[in-house]
């Protein structure tokens, strides 16, 4: 098990509903040594990677992007979920629809921190079905930019999104991967991680 | 004038509608190595207050707060604005009423994370008439946590919210308060800063 994972296991809660609370130190309350520890193991990962510009999208992916970026000595854009008063100018604007709640949202960014120029590395702390990665998937790809990889702090890996991605040809690393877990017993089985891990050691 | 001063000259823009554009390194794209430069000063105005806390409002007060919160070496708590599925458990919950907007916003923080043992230190990237800002004092107070200081990026210093919070007694400091703007001529008037700065130097 990596850091990532034996963190899970030690204060995540699996709940009814498909549920994993990682609230004490992921999405509501977070650790910022461990942010550090995720951003030196993605920056491993995406050694290769020509980054000039981390992507996010608000607001629990803000806090991870911003201690990634440190370790690539660049700075992020975070998308919007709704238009803002102050977003003047030309915005790139995708339409996802959720899979899980029957409804539509927006991801935005303004055509000014995204163009042709950049390589950007998408952050985001959660990966399921994949609705907001694929919004922010169709941004950068709508501004002409090139994606040079994607993170995921945890990937649910028996929901359809990690699968979809990975047959786009993006390369994606997820630190952990769930591959089953349990409401009643809390046990949570992770997808054997160390291959990527060892690759790039 | 200070670091952030000088850019806020630089990369600001001033608009029609009290509005002060500084997305192009505060809170759409964010500049890290700024933001770096942040926590090092308000670790400097606040080096004599026992903070084990930080506590922020999403989503543009986050990213500042988690690499302020790497200069203090404390976790950092998001408060929410809406009550989301995941945060079952006690909450506490702050409602604000908006002087802008004719709407009640809601500032929540769940009560695992912020209790009575706390010292905290709230991070936000701006104050105007400090809606969120209350929101998150009463929050605190509400946990029985105590207040250690309040840094706060950018004050709109013709506003009400920074006497208002002073007026109470809290020790806030704000990186750049700016006394005046002018939407025609792009003008921006500083309030002396220099006073705090050297305090702490």
């Amino acid at each position: 098990m990596n850091f990532l994972e034996e963190r899970i296991i030690r204060d995540g809660n699996v709940k009814e509903g498909n549920i994993l609370k990682v609230d004490s130190f992921l999405n509501h309350q977070m650790d910022i040594q461990l942010f550090e520890q995720m951003g030196e193991e993605f920056k491993k990962r995406f050694a290769d990677a020509n980054v000039n510009k981390i992507l996010t999208i608000e607001s629990s992916g803000i806090g991870i992007a911003c201690i990634v970026a440190r370790h690539f000595g660049v700075p992020v854009v975070f998308a919007k979920k709704t238009q803002s008063l102050n977003l003047d100018g030309e915005m790139h604007i995708a339409e996802v629809e959720s899979f899980t709640h029957k409804c539509k949202n927006q991801v935005i960014v303004s055509k000014k921190f995204l163009t042709e120029e950049d390589h950007v590395l998408i952050i985001d702390d959660f990966l399921a079905n994949g609705c907001a990665l694929q919004g922010l998937i169709q941004i950068v790809e709508s501004a002409g930019a090139s994606i040079e990889g994607i993170g995921i702090a945890i990937e649910k890996g028996y929901q359809l999104g990690g699968r979809m991605i990975r047959n786009l040809g993006y390369h994606l690393e997820s630190l952990a991967i769930v591959d089953a877990m349990d409401a009643v017993t809390g046990e949570i089985t992770f997808r054997d991680n160390a291959t990527a891990l060892e690759e790039t050691e």
